[in-house]
Order: C-alpha cells, then sequence, then structure tokens
C-alpha cells in the first residue's frame, strides 16, 4: 500500500433526516477533503462538511447519470493525490448501491478504503410504520432485495415468498404489480410502501399485496421507495391504516370531483 | 391516548461502539428519564444519559434473564407516570428482540412509542470484513434470519438457501454445523462468523460452510456473533483471508505445543 495515498470512506448517509446520521459519519465528514455526493444522499449533508470540494455524482437508474466507471476513477484519482475523498451513499452503503465494485477497484489500487454504516431505508420505513421488520409470530427474519438486477432479469420471487421471511424489496417501483410475487402469496398478504422513507417527505400507504400497484398509483407514489410485504406489516397502528386509507380515500374524491 | 402519559423510544443502541450511535440517538438519552438496558448494549451508553435512572433488564437466550412481560410492565409503569423511558436495545431495535410485542404492549395500554433506528451487527459485520452484502456479481439481496426460533424449531434452510442471498444469521451460534444448511449450499461457499462485531472486542473468522463449526470451535467464537454465509463473503479483503488463516494455524499451532 502506498503511504502517500490519502484515503476513501464509503459513508453510509442513513435515509435522509440528517439526525439519523451516526457521529462517526459526522466526524467522517469533517475531515472530509473532497465529497462525492450520491443523489439519494440529503444534499443537505454537505452543510457538515463545509471545508470539503463536493461534487455530485448522482447515478439513478434510468436517468441522466454519473458512469459507475467515472466515479471509481475520480476515488482513486483525489485519493492518489493524499487526500480524504467521502464517498456519500444513501442508507446503508453496504446494501445494494455497487459499493462492492468501489472496493474491489480501491484495494487493486492500493487505496485504503474505510466503511461507515448507517441505517438503510428500510429500517427507516418500519420505524415510521411502527413494526418490527421480524416480528416472531410471524416470521423467522427479513430479506432485503433489489427489484432491479444486473441482468435486467427478476428475482425468483416464488423462492423468496417461501422463506417467509418478510420482504423488503428496494428499487421495486416499476414491477410492483409483479405477478409473480403475487402467484407466490396469499393476495391478502398485507404490505406498504414508504417513499422517501426517514426524511421529511416521506409519505407511505398501508394496503395488501393484491392491491398494491393499484393504490399505489392512484396515491402517486414513485421511486425512491421500499415495498414491504409479509404479516408482519399487518402489525402496523391500527390508526396509521384508517389514516392511510382515509387520505386515499380522499385523493380518489378529490379526483372524481 | 391519555395526555399525562409520558412515553417510551425504543432506542437501537448499535453493535457496540458509541460513535456509531445516530445523533437523535445520542438526543433521546440525553432527555431520558428513565433507561432500561439490554444486556447486548454497550453498558458505556449509560454515560450518555448521566441524568436518567437505569435500570439493567438483559435477557440473553439461554442465561439468568429477565421475563419480557416484566419489562413490558416496567415501560409501562414509569410511562404512565408520565415519564420519558429509553428501552435500549443492542444493534437495531426493529431486528429481531421482540419489539413487535413490546409496541403492541404499549400500544394497548395507550402509551406514545417512538422508535429510533441503529445500525444491526450484520452491517457491521459486513463493514469489518470489508464487503457489501449484495455485491451484484453474486446475489440480488440478503436474508437476516435468526435461528433462535419461538418454537424452538429450526429455520427452512433449504428455502432460505434456494434465494441465493447472503444470509445474515443471528443467534446462530449453537446451530452453526446445521446439516440442513450444508445440504443445501455448495460446500465451498464462503463464510464468515463476527463475534462482537462493531465493539471494540470484536473478533473474525473467514472460511468455508464445510469448515464453519469446527473452525469457530478451534477460534473459541461464541455468541453473540454473525454468520454470514454466501458467494459475496468472499469479496472480504484477501488480506483478511490471509491473516485469519494466520492466526487459525497459530491457534493450533500453540495447542499442540
Amino acid at each position: 500500500m502506498n503511504t502517500n495515498f490519502g484515503k476513501v470512506t464509503l459513508l453510509s448517509a442513513g435515509p435522509g433526516e440528517l439526525d439519523l446520521l451516526t457521529l462517526r459519519a459526522v466526524k467522517a465528514l469533517a475531515a472530509a477533503d473532497v465529497v462525492l455526493l450520491d443523489d439519494l444522499a440529503n444534499p443537505e449533508i454537505v452543510t457538515l462538511a463545509p471545508q470539503a470540494r463536493v461534487i455530485r455524482v448522482g447515478k439513478r437508474g434510468g436517468c441522466r447519470s454519473t458512469p459507475q466507471a467515472f466515479i471509481e476513477r475520480l476515488m482513486r484519482r483525489y485519493a492518489q493525490k493524499g487526500l480524504h475523498v467521502v464517498r456519500v451513499k444513501g442508507g446503508d452503503a453496504l446494501l445494494f448501491g455497487r459499493a462492492g465494485e468501489e472496493i474491489a477497484s480501491l484495494r487493486e489500487a492500493g487505496i485504503p478504503v474505510a466503511i461507515v454504516n448507517g441505517i438503510s431505508s428500510g429500517f427507516a420505513a418500519a420505524a415510521s410504520l411502527g413494526i418490527s421488520l421480524t416480528h416472531r409470530r410471524h416470521c423467522h427474519g427479513v430479506t432485503f432485495v433489489t427489484a432491479h438486477t444486473e441482468d435486467h432479469g427478476e428475482p425468483d420471487w416464488a423462492a423468496l415468498a417461501a422463506t417467509r421471511t418478510t420482504l423488503a424489496i428496494y428499487m421495486g417501483m416499476r414491477r410492483i404489480g409483479s405477478d409473480a410475487l403475487l402467484r407466490s402469496l396469499p393476495t391478502d398478504t398485507p404490505a406498504a410502501v414508504v417513499q422517501w422513507a426517514g426524511s421529511v417527505d416521506e409519505r407511505r400507504l398501508l394496503t395488501r399485496l393484491d392491491r398494491l400497484a393499484a393504490d399505489a398509483d392512484e396515491a402517486g407514489l414513485g421511486s425512491p421507495a421500499v415495498i414491504l410485504v409479509g404479516d408482519a406489516i399487518g402489525e402496523s397502528e391500527p390508526t396509521l391504516w384508517a389514516r392511510d386509507m382515509a387520505s386515499r380515500e380522499e385523493a380518489v374524491h378529490a379526483r372524481a370531483a
């Protein structure tokens, strides 16, 4: 390892609200020379690194984007100049979001990498709904899965359903009505969508699996969102169900008027 | 809801090191009247709540324990006196650990509940190993599962293996050599054990599935630990593999001498 190199910190920005950052993340930001900012992270996070040069490297599925290879080159280039590069990623850096490739690229170049964990949006969504992801009356665990796969295929929904774990589906809004998932679980399985979970713009919907696609469409919910499916979701606070149903009915009413 | 009631905050203490707490958690601790402390949380966390009365309510599987019903009564009793009770749980409060039952009990009593997320030990373990939990070359997701089930049965290992997600197994050290899991995945599947992940006492082992039980036993690793299984684990830093192998060989050597 070249001792003149700086280093790269893969920093988890959490779901959005800045007080959901860890103390370690705040400290790393205050020590950054360069901040590479993901567009799923709250842009206000840069106020915690006023000394740093900030480069926006958004890369949202399907939108105008900074190619992954270019981001990796940027990280290497600045670190090789001896700088401390903080690569800010939404949620937890180690859950989806290409951290694996970035770590491999930096390792190959001999650049030290530190990782600072954070709160992934699936956890923030569960907190918002007032539920455990793994209520032991209902399941033995939770599966975090992305519907946005490298080969543009779909996850094996039947296999996922067979685990009887709660499913936390990321980047799934385009496949929200997946027939394969619908066929694999009871149609009345509780389900929720939480958009911008853990941020000030959070919006949520509680429903059941067979109404998930129609209800999310009707409520105008889109990416970025986490979809939660499983009996544990049925433990959400009763008043939330009532309120979400009410706001949906208001929306329908307003449209019909 | 009785407006004279206090409230309960279910607070995620993260994996151990105090700088892995969120800013929101630190603020809640500073405002606590009573802290109920889980024995999986770092006991030093009480230094962040010097004003609070601290009650230890450890409840480790198989050890001397505070019954769950008693913990729930304590929370209700203090909250009904108008106090702010902070229930500190290791990792993230919404992943295992009975949050579901505690929320239901508080809701039934009309007591407001707030939830503060944190870092679960599976994420800290991945950070320690320098890997993404979901490297997209290897998998579409990660499943967090507990081997410590309410009915004393085992999870459906064959179904979990069929998802081809990374497995993060909690409370699994007594079943580490599960035949059913071994039969369900290739024997050379990369596997790791991280004990006290994300704390100063952290210890880790990198190996393969068919050697997992013997190697963990040899290294003297016990609870609390996270077991990680899956091809994504094979992306751990090569020097870690070398170092862990070396320390294992030293241990064998020392024992033989």
